[in-house]
């Protein structure tokens, strides 16, 4: 059976380029870059060169990126050591009640050591504007988080606009952005948007799984929470995955830009809005200017799991909300304050940049199918109680 | 020119059924094992697999193993896990002076926060003793971390006696062992050993940077480090890296049983030790029962960099103390109090299962020509001076 991958915001094939540098890495170029010999020395050249090609994704100087081995432990590494470093001058976080767990985890854990979280909620379009957020700091806020894109529902969150205001009124707030959906998907400019903190992963960009980054803003001296033998400059020990990262480098630089890119996923996203919601009950949950990767669409009286299965079963892969949250109820939409029988209806897909419109097609008549099907189960199963 | 290879201790070369488990994962085998569908499901058995493999080699169950980024992560997720949950018993916390940085480091930042910390120092030897580590236990000794194998000179330690004694003295202590130089190496039964948590790393047994193990015994409630998702039953959110954890499992099946090495490894490592001793000014400082993979000696009046650069410049990749600690004086040396003319000239030469008969013949010569060349320059400068 030929496989319809739409799930690509959980995880990406790996391209072709990554592959074979990787493989380069594993067998031939294998050293340790902080060895001495000419080996470690190679090894150490592939390191800075991929270092160099990630920052300037982000408009960044090399020695300001941070590998680390994906978005979560990137997120962690920025938000325990913001908040270390903040603490001296307050103890108020601002962030948004739709981040990922990576991000809502560590907040809460940092509500439990004394911290005062104020999470903003998006409005039922999955919106926040700017103001909700900069309504919410105070002089004594210390840390602002606030995602690029939801990986949910796909909105784009205008954290450039935000980051250029937050010193005007929380002088001594980090500023960082959980970037793993949008990472070379919108332009980013750290500097522009004045960024301290930016995480991203290589494997929502078909790199592979096991590497991220953290985008350290020079002069931050985030605390490191790995404690070893000082790779990193100090802001992460262990062994670099040199594999990993060399392949998240060529991913990045095999993805295109945003300016090209954007307007054709447009088109995609645009053909597959339309064809779902041609199918009677479906309700659109992504915003329409939502990043073109990420269509979130709910059929109430048919559960998630169920819908899910039976596209599964056709060689149709999409999600149920995140792959994070797994069977949890999804926070994200509960935040959005949906109703909890579309909820729990919700299906997401997610493109890549080769997802072809057949592949949009054949979902969308699948869905249109599953939708008589399975509708004309769940109601018979209701007649026979 | 032809490479001689002889610093596997820092990292290893990933062997090809390695590679090509990898290469599957990466490009066909893709998916998250946290997403519902068939791909995921797929992803999530690979993972199961990896798991009861790697489990196999320790004597512990599937779910005992937690994977993380490497060792450096495993060491600092054990030790400060181990003391959070240890402290409400007391503060003590025993180790020895010549572990890896990844647990000095973790060990020191504890001391700081209120933990009491004995190091037990080797003899000149490199020797560490069981009664050395049991009479330095106390009632409220609430964690011991010991190494298995040192990482610079390859001594055994005697961890499974160790273990059998702990709770006769320390009933609230966990027992903790690094095993990143051991692990598949030597025999090592975390039941019979009385283990609480082993650390092992991948990139030493010829699988990839980047995947590495935590084993947590049943029962043992280790407070997560890295928040999120909920991935690894809570001990350790991210998405899994799928395609380095697969590596590592090939990797360990192909790397073959202790029992047929060790007598094998032995051979070469007396053969190592003898043509090495044949050199005029050589000093032999791993102890003549270490692991056979390790050999470390050294020879005042030529600084090890000196020496590294010289073999390098002839295809022969060795190491001066470790990788981790890459130009800073050994502290392993440094702890077996030798004087600073022999820790400054020590040069670490460690084998893989591969390593052949001539490679060794071909280090040794190699050796005794640089001794020559380079004393005669020191020589030199001193009588220039």
């Amino acid at each position: 059976m030929k496989e319809n991958y739409l799930d690509n915001s959980a995880t990406t094939k790996v391209c072709e380029k990554a592959v074979s540098k990787m493989v380069e890495l594993l067998s031939e170029n294998y050293g340790n870059p902080s060895s001495l010999h000419k080996k470690g020395f190679d090894a150490e050249q592939e390191l800075k060169s991929a270092r160099q090609t990630l920052a300037l994704c982000l408009g960044a100087e090399r020695d300001e990126i941070v590998f680390t081995s994906g978005g979560t432990e990137a997120n962690n590494l920025a938000l325990f050591g913001a908040a270390s470093l903040g603490k001296r001058f307050g103890r108020r976080i601002v962030s948004t009640a739709f981040e990922h767990p990576s991000v809502l985890r560590p907040l809460e854990a940092l509500r439990k050591e004394g911290f005062e979280l104020c999470l903003i909620k998006p409005d039922r379009n999955g919106r926040i504007t700017e103001d909700a957020i900069l309504s919410a700091l105070t002089p004594d806020t210390v840390l602002v988080s606030v995602m690029a894109v939801n990986n949910e529902v796909g909105t784009i969150l205008p954290f450039d606009q935000i980051g250029a205001q937050i010193s005007k009124i929380a002088p001594h707030a980090l500023f960082h952005v959980d970037a793993v959906q949008a990472f070379c998907k919108i332009p980013i400019d750290v500097k522009k948007a004045k960024i301290d903190l930016l995480s991203a992963s290589a494997h929502k960009i078909h790199g592979p799984k096991g590497a991220g980054l953290l985008y350290v803003r020079k002069g931050v001296r985030l605390p490191a929470r790995t404690l070893g033998g000082g790779q990193e400059r100090g802001f992460r020990s262990g062994t670099e995955a040199l594999p990993a990262i060399a392949g998240f480098a060529a991913a990045a630089e095999s993805f295109g830009k945003p300016a090209v890119l954007l307007p054709i996923m447009r088109q995609k996203a645009a053909l597959c809005r339309e064809k779902l919601s041609g199918i009677e009950g479906v309700i659109l949950q992504s915003p329409e200017e939502a990043l073109p990767y990420i269509v979130n669409f709910s059929l109430p009286g048919i559960r998630s799991e169920t819908m899910l299965h039976f596209l599964s079963g056709k060689g149709i892969f999409v999600s149920s909300g995140s792959a994070c949250a797994g069977r949890e109820k999804s926070h994200v939409l509960a935040s959005m304050d949906l109703p909890s029988e579309q909820i729990d209806s919700s299906i997401r897909v997610s493109f890549s940049n080769d997802t072809e419109t057949e592949q949009i097609l054949e979902l969308a008549e699948a869905v249109r199918l599953g939708s008589e099907t399975l509708m004309r189960t769940a109601k018979g199963r209701k007649q026979n109680r």
